[in-house]
Order: C-alpha cells, then structure tokens, then sequence
C-alpha cells in the first residue's frame, strides 16, 4: 500500500540564517518523518545542495526546487512576490496552487509572506479574513492570541471567525477539547470593551463555541483561556511588546552587571537561574505562527528561526494537513 | 507677604491599605512640603485622627474633612459617585467645585475615580475627550503612554490632542525640552496601521508636535519617545499586560525553586539580583497616573499604593497644579 507522503515546501531563502538553519532543519524533519512527508527545498539549488552535500546527507524524500530571486527585508511587503515572482516566496507559494505541495513554511519578511500567502492562495470559502495565531506560553498550558496582524481593522464577525478558526486550531493541532475561548478587552464585564468587542461579545456569547467571556491584558499569560480573540492591530502590539520585555530585562542585567565585579557575579549566577526559568516563554520552539483561512497551508517563522524551529514548522505544517484544519474550518463557517 | 498654598484633597479612604497608607503619605508630604502644600485628607473622621495622633503629629496644614461613605471595589465605576453622594471620593472632588481644593489624588476604585472627575469636574475648553497617561520606565529615560483606558474608542483628532497634552505633561512635569511623540502602531512606515492612525499621523504630522512617526510594541519600553499615543483600549490592555509581566516571572521562579533544593538556592540567590534589575520597573514610585483634560486636577494611585506612593502622588499634584499644566493645555488646543 502507498500512503501519499504530505508534501511540504519550504523557503529555503527566508529568515537571518538562510539557507543554513533552514536546510539543516528541513533535513532533520525530512529524516525524522521519512515515511510521513517530503520536503521540497525552494531557492538557489547550488547554495541547497551544497549544505546537504556537506551533511553527508541522501534522502529520497528531500527535493529542491530552485529559485533564483530572494524576497529580503527591505522588500515591500504588500507586493514583493509580484516584484519577484522568482523569488523561494513567490516560486513556493505556487507549488501549492499548482499541486506539487499541500503546505510551505517560511521564516522570511512576515509581512511579504502574509500578503503573498493571502493574495495568492485566497480564501477559504466562507472566511472573510484571514488570521495569523501566535502562542503565548503561560502558567497553565498554552494560549493563542488570532489575530496578531493579518487583518488590523475588524468588524465583529471577523472576530467570531478568527474564534472559530482558533478553536478548531487548537483542538486538532494541539489536542484540547473544546478550547475555551476569551474576548480581549478592558475589563470582565460584558458592558466594558470597546464597540467592536461590544459587538463581538453578542456574536461570540451565541456562537457555540466554548465562550468565556472578557479576558484583560493581565490575563493573556496567566492561561485562562485557550484562545483569545483580538483586533489584528492590537494583536501585533502586544506580541511585539511580549517578545521585548526579555530583551530589556537582559539590557538591564547587563547594565546592572556594567556597576562592578561583584554585580557581574551575581548576574551571572542570576542569569542562569532566569534563563531555566524563562525558557517556556522562547517563542522558538513552537512552530511557527499559522495563517489561517486562507485555501491552502502558510506557517510563519521568526527570522531568527533556527535549525530546530525549522524542524517543528515543518512538522507543524504535516500536522495542519494531515488532520484537515482547512476542511474543519470551511465545514465551521459554512454553518 | 503671604504665599498661597496648594490645597490637595486626598482620598483617605480609596486604596487597598486605606486609610493607614493614605494618611501617613499624607502626613509626609505635609511635613516635607509645609510652606507649599495644604493636605485634605478626606473620609473617616475618626480614623484619620486616629491614625493622625498615633504618629504624635501637629501640622497645621493637615487638614481633615469627614466623607461617611466608602466607595469599593464592588461599587460600579460609571455611577459610584451618585450613588454614594457622601462619599469620601465624591466629597474629595467636590472640593473643588467649591474652590476649596485644587486637587485630587485617589488610590481607590480607578473607574469611579475616572468617571467621577470627568462627570464633576468637566472638560477643559477646546478638549473633546480626557486622556489618563501611564508611565513606562525604559532603558533610555521615561515613556509616557496616553490614553490608558480614559477613553477606548478614539477619532483621529482625540489621538492628536492625547499628544498635545502628553507632550505638555512631560515637557512641564518631567522638564523634559520638545517630548518626542510617537504614533503606536504596527510598522514604523507611515503606510502601516489601521483605519484610526492612518488619519492621526496626517494630523501629527501637521501639528507643530515633535512627532517622530509610528513606534511598534517592541519600542514601548526603549525609550525611543517620551509620550507614545494610543487609543485606550489598546493602552489598558497593554498596561495590565506590562504589569502582569512580573507577576508571572515570580510564579515562574517559584515553580522552578520548588523542583528541588539545588534550584530553591539558586533562585533565592537569582531573586536577589533580579530585584535589583527590575526596581525601575516599580509602578508604585512615579506618583500616580494623570487624568488630563479635565477641568481639574485628579490623580489615580495604584490600588497597593504605599505611604511612598501617596506622597509622591501629592507632589505630583502640586506640581501639576503650580506648573500651571492645564492653562497650558488649553492654550494648545485653543491653537
């Protein structure tokens, strides 16, 4: 019997150590599930196959498609994949229009990712905007917060879609029966919010989906919900505040290290204890954020992603097709 | 010649260690102040002057006006002040629609104190909406965020007056020359943001403000700005996100010292230190949070506010009132 191996394509090119942690960490997923998935390298075929010549590596089931442009930093989010339409993005995107790939990974420009992934893929049917989840690791299990930038202005049944699509995320993806689900807002209360949460509010509380009402800003890392539902706008502040407290508290113990030897011991010692600690909040190791509602599979990596994060969007990626994310949600909006 | 002094009607009563915290702040910032300020404390006769007389104290402007009721934190923040007409906050603000305060601090129920100044006190000419700013302490001086919850849905022209107020907050409270104003938003490129800054930065633009451009989340706490503008939905969320940040570090740090006695010595050395690290971030010492655009000065203290806290946040208060802050604000807007 042969089982179709899920086909995933990653872009080679993207993130701050492309192409090294990507092929290095496409290889590991390539051998760790060889039975399971192929994965289909996408950008400059020489600098790919040297890296996995150099790891003495032959895999049947790792290919490489080449691309000879590269989406950077300083390309315009909006319209780089038309830019570039040879470029890893562009070039990885397609294979799954044209149904070479079931899903592509990408630790490049974000924003180049998003709209090349929305604009390119579509829509699945039913879902008026697409939602990108990023998850907060917190004192009692896992939160995702949708949507932390794909769509900055909302109307409120956007945010009962990105519910939908977030508790169907974190049910198959992540095994939890009946996420609760909790609206962001500024206060517990069903009157506090603004008008669109007001709204929202309505629409959630009849939803049938596991509802539990407002959560505030202090609630985000305490776990008291599975998923939370916010604006696209505030979602990406808070992710981008989240992600730089640990960078100031490292500049302050550098600073506080800087007033003498004696500080600098302490630090030193302290800073081990900290980072034991704080190593639930490395958002590394998650797999990337998904974006979903589009008619196809997009992971989105940090740019810093490493070999082993590389690792786990890929897998993530096998996860999100093989357990029909996209089908439970085109089945969940429809009703 | 005789120099009149500041009246401060104090809420003895608001707080979570009411009345002691209120009234020996009070009685500190009487003595350290006692040619400028005059203190009201305001609430429980009795107690004040138990409290007042346990600490063998005579000052001759500490005065003491008696409020009967208490607002808690049960009692609904919009209608409080009515509904408890002789209470200590109701009581304490009326002072001065009766001139016979100049200010208001309060550490109580910071809804009902909100909307309490902003329904007795009305609104400085020319200011549509009132804006309460926080203080974020960063790597590179201080960071003031308006609005923080005063107002949660904004028009372009209230973010552009929470920057004229700010701006004249921290020019005229922290002396700080030209505050450089900073727009919250999800990209620094004036092309990013949602339907609200979109419009607000063509305004900031042409204000004659220091408007620097967008700052993202990540730039919250680097101290790239001194006043940073949002609405106040999205400032409360990220203010109560900010503070639960320490909160949750702490629970982590016990959860690792209770995996072993190797790891509790670690952490008790590491806790020290971080300590240290974090006193900047200390809510507690920068005097409260500001209520601007009323026809008034009130001032809201954290809940846990200590006799420290208190005090500075009757400094605060004369300073604001001495710096004459709202003459400047009408001045601006009237421009």
């Amino acid at each position: 019997m042969v089982i179709n191996k899920i086909r995933i394509a990653v872009d080679a090119m993207g993130g701050d150590h492309a192409p090294e942690s990507q092929v290095l960490g496409a290889i590991q997923a390539a051998r760790e599930r060889f039975d399971k998935i192929e994965v289909i390298l996408v950008g400059d075929e020489n600098k790919i196959k040297e890296i996995i010549k150099s790891q003495s590596c032959s895999l049947e089931n790792l290919l490489v498609v080449n691309a000879s442009e590269v989406v950077t930093m300083d390309d315009s989010p909006s319209d780089a994949f038309k830019v570039k339409p040879g470029s890893s993005l562009t070039v990885g995107l397609k294979l799954q229009l044209d149904d070479k790939a079931d899903a592509f990974i990408s630790a490049g420009n974000t924003g180049a990712v998003l709209s090349a992934s929305t604009l390119m893929l579509g829509r699945i049917k039913g879902v008026s905007r697409p939602t990108i989840g990023s998850l907060f690791p917190t004192d009692a299990g896992r939160t995702m917060m949708f949507d932390v930038g794909a769509t900055v202005d909302c109307r409120p049944n956007h945010l009962l879609e990105f519910a939908q699509m977030g508790s169907i995320y974190m049910n198959y993806i992540f095994d939890i029966d009946k996420p609760r689900v909790g609206l962001l807002s500024v206060g517990e209360e069903k009157s506090k919010g603004n008008d669109l949460t007001l709204e929202a509010y309505k629409l959630l509380e009849t939803s049938g989906l596991n509802f539990v009402g407002n959560v505030e800003g202090r609630d985000v890392l305490r776990g008291k919900v599975e998923v939370i539902v916010c604006d696209g706008f505030i979602g990406n502040i808070i992710l981008k505040f989240a992600e730089s407290v640990l960078d100031v508290l490292k500049s302050k113990f550098r600073q506080y290290a800087d007033k003498g030897i004696r500080n600098k011991i302490k630090v030193a010692m302290a800073y081990g204890t900290l980072k034991n600690v704080i190593k639930d909040f490395d958002y590394e190791e998650y797999g990337g954020v998904p974006l979903l509602g589009v008619n196809g599979v997009s992971i989105i990596g940090h740019g810093k992603s490493t070999p082993l994060a590389m690792k786990n969007m890929i897998i993530r990626a096998q996860e999100t097709v093989s357990r029909g994310v996209n089908e439970k949600i085109e089945a969940a909006i429809k009703k």
